[in-house]
């Protein structure tokens, strides 16, 4: 099938006004008055950020789901998005199919429109981008660099779910409900949660949950303490035992929240995050001094070997 | 190398202001006022877009050059980019370090900063994309759908080099003076020529001259009459001989405008790409009737095999 005829048929129903049918060379859109635009770009790569026999529904969705979160970290409402689709040539045509229902559901979840994209054959595996364009109150977009010491350090939802949903797709890890294998292939982006005024910062949890505070700690200039215990995890991965509680705390494609968040104003978080539905747990708080990320467990020193995911 | 020390040293030192420092989870930017704004994405696949072994410096600048003549095709006005870069894990530093320096040199030419992006490893080719983001004077973007019968079809530069360019690097064709090479691993996006008011139309020829000028016809409702004679070809592709006509007005790889002009602006439009002493040449006109472009070569119908490229 011609790449026209695949981009007409299963991408060009997706888009919205200013994709302009698929059929220019660009996106048009005039952006929201008054608002700044916050855009960001990931990159899904078969064999490393998704298993090649997922189904295609969830892989388009975990695309979408994954940037949204930068999205939601910075408290940025979403707007359209671009998709980039390599795909060996012998992509049947029904993985495209399967694939575009699931972006189709993902566009009506969260409210976006496809605007435009570019499709190629790869000899390599199937590797798709998605742009995200979202748009925030001028100079309310939540930032990395914003915590300080004292500040109390939340997580949504529950960590580890998503590495340990990999070991248990690949069949190292028992999950008879299935729940694991869920939360690696559709991550639930934190999205909505109106934060600014209340987190000083935020960023989403992707490449590990020790890795991604040292960051954030990195930008503020400001250490951290955590205790292991208190980071929330889901019963199917309390079930999974002690031996686990490393993977959930550096393993990633977590896709919750980390947020710094000034005591007086935990209240403020946990209403918020009520409103939407949202779990929200302290983990431990910001400190002053040396840029490192303490973690205990029962009050003694946890040894960590490798706080997270690193590409190379 | 650690992902983040690769993103500190190579590529932090390329973001603009709206970029953070590539610190955070997207990038953030007051759109310009009263403008619209242009987005496009493509992908580039090592051994589909771009060879191997190609100069990593070419590699960076025609991965931002085949995206703003996306931009250009709309009319629009450069701004900024986003980059996604998945790579082998044994790509040495210098690969990163070239390529880098190649995406200095380009932001510095056309005025452009890098503002966010993702890193990530592969087990297949290198893959890039960048999504690049500009503006225009609202509902002046140039669109494929405004050809009338009767326009001209006018194309700027020279056809065929890009695609002679790579018979040439893998040794099927001399290019003693090495033009044809660098045609295909720097392509020249034709940015700034303000033809709002002039072109009714316009796309980027990147897939084959006959297939986009199709593809201009399909979204005006034209068919296309085209003197294959007229097509201007660098010496260095004329000297390629006969045979290779075919290849020129369909191999693809050009990063010229294609453009539909009323009889009456011809004298604005060749006075608008002087000014950027950028060649442009009337190759034919737009017809009423039957959607299909039909090539002539002294008088006679010119058979064409395949009009073009696609990746399925």
């Amino acid at each position: 099938m011609h790449e026209f005829t695949l981009i007409e048929r299963y991408f060009a129903p997706l888009a919205g006004e200013a994709g302009l049918g698929l059929a220019d060379d660009a996106a048009v859109f005039t952006p929201p008055q008054g608002r700044q635009l916050v855009v960001a770009v990931d990159a899904l790569v078969a064999g490393v950020h998704f298993l090649p026999d997922d189904p295609p529904e969830t892989i388009g969705r975990k695309l979408l789901r994954v940037n949204l979160s930068d999205l939601a970290a910075m408290d940025a409402t979403p707007l359209s998005y671009l998709l980039t689709l390599s795909a060996p040539r012998d992509t049947p045509e029904a993985w495209f199919a399967a694939f575009a229902t699931g972006l189709a559901a993902d566009q009506a979840k969260y409210g976006i429109t496809l605007i435009g994209g570019d499709t190629t054959s790869t000899p390599g595996p199937l590797s798709l981008t998605a742009t995200v364009i979202g748009h925030v109150a001028p100079g309310q977009a939540l930032r990395r660099n914003g915590a300080h010491p004292g500040d109390g350090i939340w997580v949504t939802g529950t960590i580890g779910d998503g590495a340990l949903g990999l070991l248990a797709r690949q069949g190292r890890l028992p999950d008879p409900d299935g729940f694991l294998a869920d939360r690696y292939q559709l991550p639930r982006p934190r999205h909505g949660l109106s934060l600014a005024g209340i987190a000083n910062a935020a960023m989403d949890v992707s490449d590990g949950l020790l890795q991604d505070i040292g960051q954030l700690c990195k930008a503020s200039g400001v250490g951290a303490d955590i205790d292991a215990a208190l980071v929330p995890r889901s019963p199917q991965a309390k079930r999974a035992g002690p031996t686990y509680l490393e993977t959930c705390l550096t393993g990633g494609d977590d896709y919750e929240l980390v947020l710094a968040v000034p005591e007086g104003r935990a209240a403020d978080l946990q209403a918020a995050c009520a409103r939407r539905d949202v779990p929200v747990t302290r983990i431990g708080h910001f400190a002053a001094g040396n840029v490192a990320v303490r973690v205990t467990t029962s009050g003694a020193p946890m040894p960590i070997a490798r706080p997270g995911w690193s590409h190379f």
